[in-house]
């Protein structure tokens, strides 16, 4: 992909009131802000279109449920599924991924079957996992890093048999920015006849994604870092894996029939679905979608690259700083300051008015990899320029300084 | 209970400038609509205040973080719960039920233990135990019901043995209104040494509940249903049952430590809540805590069971329509008009700008042995008035004369 220097801001931040003009923030690969599009239509959905989806007879349930299956095609057309039925809204990717591991994994899998994952998962793309090969006897493999913290899809051509089953890999890593080749990965995974889970967290919000072209077999996002709602996120998977998986929760609206003596269950993705849904988080997810293909997710890349690309630059000037991760990450930049905890470096950041994370960033076993114990981290959004490009570097050469 | 015969209206509908003065909206068992003070909170929630919670070094985050906890807090007051660890947040009471089916029945129960049920229980209080017990090898009783159709506790005292294990009860008929004597079932069920889990969701909006006084051992209940947002509902449980229970799902926030060897697991309530949690969802469930308590639980059970007692009045008055349900029941009529299906009985009293719902319930075990597909009911919010009663009652005039 081609890094453009251009850093100029996207001309966005009037549709964010809530950010202080005095405010870097770089916390984006934890929580997106919200534009006021977003804002708006779940006020709009808590007031004077509030109705259950589903249910009612009455016209404002009708309506809400033709908004509720609207947002579900929106997703579907975002990542180019081939049916809004490949859609299955869930509390975010955690769940999605649980959801995976309980009903895919926990009904395909059998001991001795083995899943294979990459030394820089988030914890949410390795508990599940281990939480279910535990139940049912399968291992798990860890795939090494590259010089570079780029998943070493080499070793994976080279380490993969035919008892691994799945392989769940992060889209883009949460900690390092590094985007994976995706689609090289589902081949050599399709190859000895696995299946491929992406964790698509950090890439939908910055990247355009098309699972037809990526070729991936189950793909999970949040909505929260995607400029949307809190507590709704997505599962896209293959019709046909989801029409043999068994249900995930049981209650209202995933059945077909209940008696006591026979319940039966109703197709995708209602199956996956039990209980009243997060209604109004599936319009703002909606609205966020809308508001992120607005801008273009070309321009918004291209943009992050080229904040990331300022950052890693002067970062790496700083002669006590390290920086990880790829040239080209995206979006995200991990680092660390000689002789100064990476808490310590975000404490004095923010006296600056500039928000990084420091920690382990859900990502212990990347950290044993790097050496670390905690790294900080800034990752960029629309709302971002290089002014806070600037605001972090002075703030880091503040840290320093303090810290002689 | 004393019912009042005050049917004057609570004086609150300012406070729901989206419902229009001419919609009479009678089905809050389903869903509640939104007062303002919620939906600026969750406006406010989005906006000047957003941020992750548990994580950030910088202020916002760690403000989000207080906000966040002090919901949970909120709650754990509101139900009378010994500590605010014994609330674990769920996407709402459906979730909460299958939290505990999966993991406490999942690791409590073996092949040859019962679960006790009840033939009016929802499909959310039904499917997880079907779910878990086809797992574990268990087994369900459905207890039965009263001729004014209550859960049946002379029934229950006779049929519950030392094989019982676990009693899943609605505190509430979200069809019917019939009230659980919860104290009485308590006191039966821990005379075998079983658990008693309540689903509190039509109880929380209009009962005053103290699960102490209670003496259960779980409590499910949504926010939807409580004029809170939707996707975000919660489980009290009593602490000693919380730190025995293995996880739900992995993820971040619910574990000690990762790594591919061994992962450990935080205590709870966070070893319950993988993910990036609902963060928006909680404060705004926490507004809602504050409104109906500013109201008074008092004052609107009071209020609702006239409303009830009207319409059932009302209702019986004409020749054609069969209520359901005991006298006293809460908040919640169900009926049925002769040779008129429900569901059109629900469109014609739509076009009368009535919002009632037509259908099963999710309680298709319940229609079972009420001998009918389905019924129309008309539920009772905060918003409510003898007004709405007259356009219910005018409206099911008006289908007996259509279908004549």
């Amino acid at each position: 992909m081609t890094v453009t220097a251009d850093t100029r801001p996207l001309d966005v931040l009037a549709d964010f009131p809530a950010i202080p003009e005095d405010w870097a923030y770089l916390d984006t690969a934890a929580t997106a802000q919200k534009p006021q599009p977003v804002i708006d239509a779940i006020a709009r959905g808590y007031g004077e279109t509030y109705a259950t989806v589903h249910r009612g007879v009455y016209q404002r349930s009708a309506d809400m449920t033709l908004a509720y299956e609207a947002a579900r095609r929106r997703i579907a057309d975002f990542l180019n599924a081939r049916a809004a039925e490949e859609i299955v809204f869930t509390r975010g990717a955690t769940e999605a991924i649980n959801l995976v591991a309980t009903c895919w994994a926990g009904s395909q899998l059998q001991a001795g079957d083995r899943i294979l994952l990459s030394q820089l998962e988030h914890h949410s793309n390795i508990v599940p996992w281990q939480m279910i090969a535990d139940k049912v006897g399968a291992e798990i493999d860890v795939l090494p890093l590259t010089d570079d913290h780029r998943i070493d899809l080499d070793a994976m051509a080279a380490m993969i048999t035919e008892r691994h089953r799945l392989v769940a890999l992060a889209h883009i890593s949460n900690v390092l920015g590094s985007v994976l080749d995706a689609r090289r990965a589902a081949d050599i995974v399709h190859g000895v006849g696995a299946k491929l889970l992406l964790d698509g967290c950090q890439a939908v919000p910055r990247l355009g994604v098309d699972v037809q072209a990526l070729d991936c077999d189950f793909y999970a996002f949040s909505g929260h870092k995607l400029y949307g709602p809190t507590g709704i996120g997505a599962l896209w998977a293959r019709a046909e894996l989801l029409d043999a998986m068994p249900p995930y929760q049981g209650g209202g609206s995933m059945i077909d029939k209940v008696s006591f003596e026979r319940t039966t269950y109703a197709p995708p993705p209602g199956r996956f679905e039990a209980g009243t849904p997060h209604i109004v988080g599936a319009l703002g997810l909606h609205a966020a979608i809308d508001y992120v293909s607005g801008i273009g997710l070309d321009r918004i890349h291209a943009h992050e690259a080229a904040l990331v690309a300022k950052a890693r630059e002067a970062l790496s000037q700083i002669n006590s700083v390290r920086v990880y991760g790829p040239e080209d990450s995206a979006g995200i930049v991990s680092f660390n300051i000689k002789r100064v905890h990476p808490h310590d470096a975000g404490t004095i950041l923010d006296e600056s008015r500039v928000a990084i994370r420091a920690g382990h960033h859900c990502a212990q076993p990347l950290m044993d990899a790097l050496g670390v114990a905690a790294t900080a981290r800034a990752s960029f959004g629309v709302y971002n320029s290089a002014a806070d490009v600037d605001a972090l570097v002075a703030g880091i050469e503040r840290v320093t300084r303090i810290f002689g």
